[in-house]
């Protein structure tokens, strides 16, 4: 199978609506659309490139919001067929960006604050989001086995899309991976393949099958498929700026694992910025990393341009990207933006979570708590401003992290079943 | 506190939009809109009657579309006040009605076969859109706690919304529940209460609790705010109607615990039809219990107008209600729509969780698994007809109540990071 774009690929049969090819993020060579993802002239990563609607926004607008209440609103944005609401995939997106008033209060946010809270995706990440990208493509470039490299919640997204859109799919993930987390990934029916070894041991196998004849016909959604997959991240821009009443934000804090997810939600942002779909103002991002793997926010720290690989040690285990590979970009975006990448600790990553459960009944995984444990430390030091609007993304469930929260949350009280024992526990 | 009615109440100050008063199901008798759940005259159960919308359906559907993507846009038939998406609530509802086509074909529906996904709520679980409704009585009554007794999920979805809407929340559970449950209720913040007993001790604790001055100023959302509890499953009526095109399914199968849900959905539809929101045609709805708790299924099958209790022991534990209050109600519906009731056993509610997982890439919990299970019994019996338009509910998530799969879903096979290994495996 060809992993390297040559430029006489041809494209003529591939549907991807407004997608007219890939282009190189480095060297900026343009390549016809395929299943490639790395550019044969630099070895830089690809990404969709469009022409996109012109025309009078406001026609637009209303084009969309006339649309499903789903990511499908946005194809004409998206790398995927006009026709794509009518296929099988879970529909995804268009989830709840929540007035979140008393987290406001408690933390002195004056201008606005909102949780954009993906967990009520189908699978409850927003990884249902990069998933139905990846599922339109397989189906454009004739795929018939849907394939990952996994530590959870990627494989379950993959196995329950796989399911509905009627792809066979075989999912590669750590063999000692913990049983929940094994449970929630396989009782799709697809092939789970436990690998001897570690998630890094997945990767470099997933590599070699796709190279392989073995691997003749698979879409991986995080490799061969990986430029339309990551698209996916856009539609949360166009999500907040649509339900804030088509506008953007002042500032919005997301979290970074590989980098990917900020870098599409910048280029959704600026992608609505030049269709005149939002007032073009100032915005600023910021990324939110765990104390124990944070190489982006040490290299922005530390003002360097590259990130120097870690080792991940934290509970935030689907952030636990040592070597990530959009590094780079999201340094540029928060410096170019005038935001900034920050850190917590495991602690205050458990803080966050139940600070957001406490105020606004929203139980989110440790990823989020790592992104409202950031938002909260910038706002304390006076690096976000309170008085601005503020975005926070909740990319997931707490009910994948229950381990984290589960030592120190619990029961009040044990009390017999009567008024006295009630009254003598101090509740009355 | 005043726990059954008298006529002499007065509801002056009580806006709960279209709610005109309580009525009697058994003797009809009518009381003012409060915290009351049984008839002074009979003990009956109240539940809430409406000054309906008149006027042009077409109007009134616009109306209805025009509104939030949550169960408010029903406010004008909902105990609710006209402004009720402005004030701080979790909104749920509006989750998605699948087109089970995958599943329609393996089981040989031809007639259109339809999942409503309730696990895309806030919570994920229907629990939500009732509860939504006691902290809209709640409030109109003045409550500043929130309560309930619970044996799992009702608790998590009454301490998240709390959290969101200001109440403080102060939730009973036997106090021997499974960490995991007890980590979902308690990392909203509010009181968590262990009782040493069982569920009917928990019950029989609340119920003293209400007549007692240390629950003053208490909104028990399943006992004194029942009545206002129930209506949200009506929502779950309007909206199969709405994303059918304002359309009445023939068939639809509902879990039953306490029965309550599948006589509100059966209200909502009967409400549309007067309201000309829908064409008032035959619709036939069917009930689904667990073999190790099936009542109901019992005296259906006896030709029983009553309900003899049953001392439950099933897997799915949420439909675990021995002695269900609507039970006589539910048996009245079912016949008099031409539909049934039936019952599967624990292995055959396994079986069925993986079957729509497998078709539809949706993980459900027990009930759902419960009822699409005995949707499945009574299609293969003849009783539901094939070349008919069905609608079977889902009302949660699979996320929690991952040990009923767990012993017999896990990996195909685990392998050496190699090629070899794989072909091995028979993989390739
Ligand atoms: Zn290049
Ligand atoms: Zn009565």
């Amino acid at each position: 199978m060809q992993t390297v774009a040559t430029t006489s690929d041809s494209a003529d049969t591939v549907d991807l609506g407004p997608a007219s090819g890939l282009s190189c993020r480095e060297c900026g060579e343009r390549f016809a659309l395929g299943p490639i993802f790395a550019c044969e002239a630099c070895f830089g990563p690809l990404e969709v490139a469009y022409d996109l609607p012109s025309g009078d926004p406001e026609e637009l607008r209303k084009r969309i919001e006339s649309g499903p209440d789903n990511i499908w609103r946005y194809a004409p944005l998206l790398p995927v067929p006009a026709d794509v609401a009518g296929k099988p995939n879970l529909n995804p997106g268009f989830t709840q960006l929540v007035p979140a008033d008393n987290l406001a209060r408690e933390l002195g946010v004056t201008g606005g604050l909102w949780v954009k809270d993906d967990s009520g995706n189908p699978t409850h990440s927003f990884k249902d989001r990069v998933v139905a990208q990846a599922i339109e493509a397989a189906r454009a470039f004739g795929f018939t086995t849907l394939s990952c490299s996994s530590t959870g919640n990627l494989a379950g997204a993959v196995g329950a899309a796989a399911a509905r859109a009627g792809f066979r799919s075989c999912v590669f993930i750590p063999h000692d991976l913990e049983q929940g987390k094994v449970v929630m990934a396989a009782v799709y029916g697809g092939e789970l393949v436990g690998i001897e070894g570690n998630y890094d041991d997945v990767n470099r196998f997933c590599s070699e099958l796709i190279g392989d004849p073995a691997g003749e016909g698979w879409g991986f959604v995080n490799v061969n498929l990986r430029p339309y997959y990551a698209e996916g991240s856009k539609t949360l821009a166009y999500e907040i700026c649509e339900q804030l009443g088509w506008r953007l934000p002042d500032q919005i804090v997301i979290p970074i694992a590989s980098g990917s997810q900020l870098t599409k939600i910048d280029k959704g942002l600026q992608e609505l910025i030049k269709l005149g779909l939002v007032e073009d103002r100032p915005y600023r991002i910021f990324g939110a990393q765990a104390e124990g793997c944070s190489p982006v926010s040490a290299a922005f720290k530390a003002g360097h341009d590259v990130v120097r690989p870690q080792k991940p040690d934290t509970i935030a285990k689907s952030l636990a990207i040592g070597n990530p590979a959009d590094g780079p970009y999201v340094l540029d975006i928060c410096r170019r933006t005038g935001g900034a990448v920050e850190d917590v600790t495991d602690a205050e990553i458990v803080d966050a979570i139940k600070l957001l459960a406490r105020t606004e009944g929203i139980f989110t995984e440790t990823a989020g708590g790592t992104t409202l444990g950031v938002a909260k430390k910038l706002i304390e030091a006076g690096v976000i401003d309170p008085a601005l609007t503020t975005v926070v993304v909740n990319t997931g469930d707490g009910l994948k992290t229950l381990d984290a929260v589960a030592p120190t949350t619990g029961m009040s009280a044990v009390i017999r079943p009567n008024l006295d024992s009630f009254r003598e526990a101090g509740l009355a």
